[in-house]
């Protein structure tokens, strides 16, 4: 690289920040018009884009290009970033859970996400305290290790799942309420879960960890029924103008940024917070839908990727030398196929689906997604993972999320069954693509 | 403060920034909620709130708390989002600026928005001159020094006389419309003398200079007659669909930022290249508004703020210490208003207009609003300025602005003219409030 060039791009933060948001929007969206082809969600091109644009490729092929793009000390930054895309990212996705899912579920569909949520998380515990001699270090307690990767193989990606069910015209088929739902529940979940393990990590004591399940349970208990109700009431009688206002998309943020706040002060966190008052934003009124047509496009397409572009550079697959490492990597994307799918499958199975239609909601649950690589990003920052597991586990959510289209595409049935059709279902299937097939928009 | 509030704003970098967001987001919706009624626009509450956070009253009355809520390290992530948050208000701006405005214009508006500009221009760079030898550092040329409060003199708030003419009704009048035409001018032409003044202080010699005029030009032209119609032909090609979609919007924040660093390279200044940007922006297909519609409200509501508290913080009232610096002050105002506010009155009278009429012009040309603190916040970052005079220049800037609206109120004539009355003013006139005096939405 030319001098001028190295010079300018030191000059100002923004100046780099700007090249690399760039490089990594760029990047992510040119992978993606080839990935969307082969069926595959714009996430996995995100999540591709990161990895190569870090020490895993780019490091290794320009390592003084590399050195100049994403110095060390812009790491910071990006990870501030990260973490404002993401608190915004959580309420957006709280905003998209629909709670008459949760009210309308069928024993069905309960069965099966909490089934799909304690086999994978009782594998990840196993095989956890089965490797961790090997990669966990000996700083961190064997517990808080095995049940982090009991949350981290538990993991379902709504937002991912609602995204593929959509682009594949399968949202509104049973298969897919059914799935969607599923995943909802087990989100909220995996969040509570997490939100335990963060309490028991970051407090050194017991003591501590149960004060914060107690402040927790108090937390979600005053927006459940205080701060929610209030905020209907507030929205009703805004109902007479139309659209939001400025004022409005304010004090939401602010909301929005005071739970963050209690979440992370209690110790589990910020992230929960930031979800949980999505979930609480009355949907009636439209309110849930101006804000996310109005916060979505910004958080998705700037801070996002900075947040792909920081996993990227925190994944090292040169950490990953040896066969062991590889075999461990392998035996971990097993372990969380075999527990999410075999899981699902099962419960779809005991709860009277077909062999076909328990398979489909398997493979659907097991779309790891964003979700987990959020979740990593976590465990990481905790300590309670290594960069060589994070890496690991980067790659399981790689290739569970990958697997769920093609496989959506085989158990397909040709004639369209009851659980996999629409109402104009005979009408679209002329013209349209197979399912996971997704012309680009 | 409580040890645990002190420990918790220290933890994470996430923290800090959530907590400073929400102090100057409160503080001004709080603050804008008495000057509203009083007929002020909000950035007046915004700039007030941002000073009140900082050293001149916050760290006045409680040293502790605000080294605690502002400490000198958090300067450079809060510069940081103030810069981005700039760059996409200013493409924001840029969007707003409707060129039939400035194709339509008649005679008069271009002489009172030249005159309005070169009026304070002159007599910006005469008091430069005098009060240089007691406010200007000595490492500063004195051309720089006397040509960049010139410019800083002729600065007209295109976005706050918008909202002011808008809230007070006067957004369709002759005389709004005339004013807001020659705003429109000012403010290009503004921006264009700063690029030029950032061109001759950054580069060490007359020649680097010239270098960056040929190439800002260059940029122009290349934006203007490649860029400009290439964007017009990407967009009709795309307005079979309703709304723009995530691509656009992502391929949008890839040409903010490559324009915005393209200007930066050059040698004037990143948000130049924003503005820019959003003046060639397709107005037709939907995009200019979709865009503004899905930018502008986490800028508007979470940036901004940002770069309020930022300003506010590098505001020091204090350092106006003695009878000499607030004469100063009071005279850099009293120019500032003399060249503005007379200069389009001369004009708008020289053009035929009534008394009344030309002194209203010069009234609401005589706003400087938020654009005067982003041009002042560039000059004390090139170090042509220093806090003093940066601190007498905002306070002039507030003065400015905040004197419009009631001026308005005064000047408008009791009996609608035809200059000041819309169509339907007959119909409004019965229930309206006065003008400038805004029911708070």
């Amino acid at each position: 690289m030319g001098r001028f060039v190295k010079s300018f791009l030191a000059s100002h933060a923004l100046v780099l920040l700007s090249v690399q948001a760039i490089l990594v929007i760029v990047a992510s969206r040119v992978l993606s018009l080839v990935l969307r082809r082969l069926g595959q969600p714009m996430v996995i091109a995100e999540v591709l884009a990161g990895i190569a644009l870090g020490p895993s490729l780019l490091g290794v092929l320009a390592p003084d290009t590399f050195q100049v793009l994403f110095p060390a000390t812009s790491l910071p930054t990006l990870g501030l970033l990260s973490q404002l895309g993401l608190v915004f990212f959580m309420f957006i996705i709280g905003l998209e859970l629909e709670p008459q899912l949760l009210r309308g579920l069928g024993k069905s569909a309960l069965l099966i996400s909490n089934v799909s949520i304690v086999v994978p998380f009782v594998l990840g515990v196993t095989v956890a305290i089965a490797i961790a001699p090997h990669w966990a270090s000996a700083s961190v307690p064997l517990m808080h290790f095995a049940l982090f990767l009991g949350v981290a193989m538990s993991v379902t990606a709504f937002p991912v799942l609602a995204r593929i069910l959509s682009e594949g015209g399968l949202i509104h088929t049973r298969i897919g309420a059914l799935a969607i739902a599923c995943a909802a529940v087990g989100d909220v979940t995996a969040w509570c879960l997490l939100a335990l393990i963060s309490a028991l990590v970051k407090s050194s004591s017991l003591v501590g960890a149960g004060l914060t399940v107690v402040l927790t349970f108090g937390y979600c208990v005053a927006m459940w029924f205080v701060a929610r109700p209030l905020l209907a009431k507030l929205v009703r009688q805004r109902t007479d103008r139309r659209g939001i206002s400025q004022r409005m998309v304010a004090a939401t943020v602010v909301l929005l940024l005071l739970s963050a706040l209690a979440t992370e002060a209690i110790g589990v966190h910020a992230l929960f917070g930031a979800f949980f008052f999505g979930v609480i934003v009355p949907r009636d009124g439209g309110l849930a839908h101006g804000l996310r047509e109005r916060l979505e496009d910004l958080v998705v397409v700037l801070l996002l990727p900075l947040f792909f572009a920081y996993s990227g550079l925190r994944t090292q697959v040169g950490l990953l030398d040896g066969s062991s490492a590889w075999l461990t990597a392998g035996l971990l994307t097993f372990v969380a196929v075999l527990g999410k799918w075999g899981g699902a499958t099962l419960a779809g199975r005991t709860s009277g689906q077909s062999w076909r239609d328990a398979n489909a909601i398997g493979v659907l649950m097991n779309t790891r997604g964003l979700m987990e690589l959020v979740i990593l990003n976590i465990g990481l920052d905790l300590g309670v993972i290594s960069p060589t597991v994070f890496t690991m586990m980067v790659l399981m959510a790689l290739i569970t999320t990958v697997m769920t289209s093609p496989l959506l595409v085989l158990l397909r049935p040709k004639q369209p069954s009851a659980s996999w059709s629409t109402s104009d279902d005979h009408a679209r299937d002329a013209q349209s693509p197979a399912p996971g097939v997704v012309v680009p928009s």
